[in-house]
Order: structure tokens, then sequence, then C-alpha cells
């Protein structure tokens, strides 16, 4: 099994709303068949009724829950992190963690989705972002 | 906000469990502060305390549930898939449903990790993978 994901899909209560909440954020995507594809790096992230999701995966779905899973989005500077959180409350976002200082020196704040899915929006100066925008991690070893 | 995810942090209930099992499937990563990098395409899966990530992200964990997130693993073949889903249950895999036909013209199964992060592993012929393992979303309007 090669180290790649493929595809993020989040399962959502309302594909237009969920839609419009990323597009909001200025995101550009494809929807065919009621799914939204979202060209993310070298993956894509898809918007996709979420009982739908559950279903196709045999899943009993309980309803929204945290599932333990956080995405993160990496941003060049400490003010696009704050900017980046502010739009992200524009378009509804939810259960802000306000951006703060991180113990490994970078600055980070979190959001929720319109369907409780988490995201973190991180600078961290320690590992810079690649030209492409590819997050490296660099060799912990070599480094102490 | 770019089109971009840097990281997918996965909240496990034991580290070093969770990180022998994605090393099972083939992976290698780095650990640093009872956190484990996994180098995926441009981005990095890490493996942390479920307990932390709730609470750095300010969440109220109420246990292993079904977030409504699924992680697919696109292959080139059918046969990977099944190669893969089998190595998976091998390394403890749970809740597997067994790769079938899909409505795509496709073949896809699923299983959960074992903290209950559910991944699709897929075959999609009308989507190939890139020669470096990049999903590339085409453009669905060209093609109708």
């Amino acid at each position: 099994m090669e180290q790649r994901v493929s595809i993020i899909t989040l399962g959502v209560a309302d594909v237009a709303a969920a839609r419009r909440f990323y597009e909001d954020l200025g995101w550009r995507g494809q929807e065919v068949d009621e799914t939204v594809f979202f060209q993310a790096g070298g993956l894509a992230i898809v918007l996709w009724s979420r009982a739908k999701l559950a279903a196709d995966a045999g899943i009993a779905d309980d309803g929204a829950a945290f599932g333990g899973i956080a995405l993160a989005h990496n941003v060049r500077t400490f003010e696009e992190v704050d900017d980046t959180i502010r739009r992200a409350v524009a378009a509804g976002a939810r259960d802000v963690t306000e951006p703060a200082d991180t113990f490994y020196g970078g600055y980070a704040g979190y959001f929720r989705d319109l369907d409780g899915h988490l995201w973190e929006v991180a600078c961290n100066p320690g590992i810079p972002l690649a030209d492409d925008g590819a997050f490296v991690v660099p060799p912990f070893d070599a480094a102490t």
C-alpha cells in the first residue's frame, strides 16, 4: 500500500450548503451526481451525502459526532491564520478555537464546518510549505 | 484559502499500535513526541493521541464514533484492491466491506483501522492515477 490518500470524502447533510461554505472560503469545485469534487493538491476533497456515505460503507450512522479526525490547512504567515479563521466564521463555521501560539513555535486555530468536520489552520515556521503548497515532513532524526 | 490539505491527523487510542498497523500495510513513518508522521504525497498523515487532539481542538470527545469522513486510497487494478484489503485484515482491520463492483464501473471495498477510521480502497478506471500517484479530478463538463 503506497503512502497516499486519493480522496477525502466529507459526509454532509446538505451538499449545496456545504459547497457554498467551501466556495465562500475561496475554493472552486465541480459537481456531478450530487457530489462535489475539489482538487486539493494531489487528492480530491469530495462532498457527499453523509447518509449515502454511511450506506455505501455499511456503517451505522448515529448522527454527527467527533470521529477523531482533524484536517489541517497550513499557511505561510500568522496573519494568514487569522484571516482564514475570520473568513471561515463569515462563511458559517462554528466551534472556533481562536488562534494562539503553539508549543512548537507556530500559531494555530480550529473551526468546524457546517457538518462538524474539524479543520485546524496553522502556520509552522519550522516546516515551511513547499512552493507548490506541499507539506513535506522533514527528517526529524537529522534535526536532533 | 488555497485548495490544500496539509495534514490529516488520525486520533488514536494507542500510538504504538496504530503505527504498527500502518507499517504492517507497508508504510514507513517517523515518530517525535509520541506523534507519528507519514509522508503521503503532498501532505502528512499523523497519528496522535485522540484525547490530546480533542483537548487541543477544544472538542468534547464522547468516544469513537463515525465522524462522517472516509479516506480513499485508490489503486491501479482491481487485483490491488483485493490485495490491499487482505493485507489490512491481516494487520487487524475490522468492519470490512468486501470489494465489489461500483456504479461508476470501478471496484472498491472498505475497512476501518484500529481506531475506527474509515478507509475505502478503490480502483476507478475512469480516473486513472497519475504516474506519481496523484488523483487528478478530470473536467466533468468536457466529459459529458
